[in-house]
């Protein structure tokens, strides 16, 4: 394999056979072929795209790259969902102690966030105690006892999504639906999965903004779940306003929690259920009883205890992580609420500390926004539109700010 | 400066500024920008281009990354030629020596041989003792005896571009109009002069496969090279046949001694004086007269001797350097000589070990092909085709097949 040569290939349009890639990944993966061959093929494939072919021998070979997950022959059924990342976005936190106390195994591989997007591992280790990074033969042991294991990639698995992750975040090859399919596949292949349900999201608060993109993505990642042995669905869902009123580490466990109660806001306990559902053996119905019931509530508290994280903690996360300055933002006028964008949003929680630049930084905890305001709500002036959670006044007034650039009104 | 942003940007078509230009030539040859996101933002160049200005901008960055030759304020015109590369393709060796001997300066940085075009410096590397590698101080000492200096590129000069030049080998982004622009310009504005006659190739043994494309880099480099105040005309010549009858090092210099003495294939002699005269302030004719006059010729020899080469070896290079196997080829039939494919010829010189596979090979002087038919020629059966210099039998074998590819015949 001569690589310049097959960089030249796929920049001018050329097919990579399935053992080219796998030549390429795999020489990645081992440091034979540099950061800086890597990353112009990265930026080939971004404008050149790949074939259905192409991205499932790309995604098998990330695969590959490291171990997977192997369950016992009688063990109950693995699933999982992932999503594309929105802002306010908790529905994991529901989801996987919901379909685990349906009776399924959900070995639930999560990121931290980046940019705008919170992740799930950051908003989990805002309880306390609660450990994301275990072991292979950690994550056996505690999926046996709850039937749920909430964790970040361990080092063997999809090494090769790592490294190369990390390259595209800094060298402009992050938007590439072969690229971002592979990436995500290969991590839930790696978990032995029976079904996947894949939540696609566009607009202003999505990695997608448009519904065609998202739709692209959508279907690269089915056909190449398909072509992989996987059976993987997709839900395509909006993401113009947060999902829920909460955003921010702590404050979204706190809105989990609640709908783990059954007290959740009516679309975030929507979208938790129509995803778990597609996955699920029992009926939405079912499910959603045991939102109301306090199964999925009683199993979150399990999951929290193996994990090691306080779960005297979890009902009181606001005092756990208590911002110095909590700010109410108000309406100046009466109307119903058009627009709460979900860009202006994550930004202001970015600002404020919640989210990253850049993979090093860390997060504050305790910041962010919540009783963010639903539109379609009708207002009076001096109704709250939502509250800052600041570590100044000043981060607050800046804050406070951005999300009213997102705010429209209807008369 | 955040280049990873930088790099999306190109990526999606905006124009980038002459600081932000500046700032990324500047932190690459620094080393403070890694080279794989410099592989990317090249990738991204090749699929995107580049507006006039930002070639300009990059052109100016990557000559003010080093040094440039200073002359004297009363110092005679300086003025070079510049071919995109070729089989065969020996006239810098001619042309200097000849506008040298008509009272201009020519200060002429040259390159090595790289895949089927031969490098000059490999070529003049063949003359016993030749020195090609010298400080710019005796740069400015060689111009001043002899009007002309033969050299590489020193360490001094446009470091940023031999070090992107190294990177755009390895990753595939080699063939891109701005990039190979701002390549050859940064070094010929390095050199301080006043008039630059380009010599841009397109056909089966140029670098540019089609006339479209040749005109495309041509457009470019005059542009540039004249918003950066360098008076720069461009030729655009087919190169589908070799250019003269000798391909390979030593033999190319024996070829250019005979064109030197007034007795070099017509073709050769042609191109020649069409660059020369296209910036001398002599006539063609007058251009003419010193090939065969014995001026050009003399001052090669002044040259050579100046820069430590073995004037005595200049009319015996087939001794100096005898290959152990000479082979001719001979036509398997009569009728005229429709095709003598230039790619095939420089792939069988490159087979014979005459070129380079890649930047660290050593290249063989004497091997090569000489006596090459001229397209047009009507031939008989057993006829010479070419003769083939090699190191074994099997090696004359292999390269008389490979150029044999490359014949064709009209009635």
């Amino acid at each position: 394999m001569h690589v310049p040569t097959l960089i030249a290939r796929k920049r001018d349009g050329a097919e990579l056979t399935r053992d080219e890639i796998q030549q390429v990944i795999s020489a990645f993966t081992r440091g034979d072929m540099p950061d800086y061959q890597m990353s112009a093929l990265a930026m080939a494939v971004f404008f050149r795209g790949m074939t259905a072919e192409e991205t499932a021998a790309l995604t098998e070979a990330m695969l590959r790259s490291g171990s997977t997950l192997k369950w016992p022959a009688h063990a109950p059924m693995r699933v999982d969902k992932h999503s594309t990342g929105g802002i306010g976005d908790k529905t994991s936190l529901v989801i996987a102690p919901l379909l685990a106390c349906d009776g399924v195994w959900v070995p639930m591989i999560s990121g931290r966030g980046l940019g705008i997007t919170g992740g799930t591992l950051d908003k989990l280790e805002s309880i306390p105690g609660f450990r994301t990074q275990l072991g292979e033969d950690e994550i056996y042991r505690t999926v046996e006892k709850t039937g749920c294991a909430l964790v970040g990639q361990t080092t063997g698995i999809c090494p090769a999504d790592k490294k190369l992750y990390a390259l595209r975040d800094v060298t402009g090859t992050v938007p590439s639906i072969p690229l971002i399919t592979a990436s995500i596949l290969s991590k839930k292949l790696a978990e032995g999965l029976d079904r996947l349900i894949l939540d696609v999201k566009h607009g202003s608060g999505a990695f997608m903004r448009t519904y065609d993109d998202a739709n692209a993505l959508a279907r690269s990642m089915v056909g190449t779940a398909k072509v992989l042995g996987l059976r993987a669905s997709v839900h395509i869902n909006a993401m113009n306003e947060p999902t829920g009123r909460a955003a921010g580490n702590a404050l979204e466990v706190a809105e989990a929690v609640a709908c783990l109660q059954g007290r959740g806001p009516a679309d975030l306990e929507e979208i938790c259920l129509n995803l778990a559902a597609a996955v699920s053996i029992s009926s939405r119905e079912q499910l959603r009883q045991k939102l109301h019931d306090g199964s999925a509530w009683r199993k979150f508290q399990q999951i929290v205890a193996v994990q090691g994280g306080e779960v005297s903690a979890l009902e009181k996360m606001h005092l756990v992580h208590r911002a110095p300055v909590i700010q109410e933002i108000r309406a100046a006028r009466s109307g119903v609420l058009a627009r709460m964008d979900a860009y202006q949003v994550g930004l202001a929680v970015l600002e404020l500390g919640a989210g990253r630049a850049k993979a090093s930084d860390p997060v504050d905890f305790a910041v962010g926004c919540d009783e963010i305001a639903k539109t379609g709500t009708q207002m009076r002036a001096g109704d709250v539109l939502c509250r800052v959670h600041a570590r100044s006044e000043s981060a607050a007034g800046q804050a406070g700010r951005t999300v009213l650039e997102g705010v429209a009104w209807a008369e």
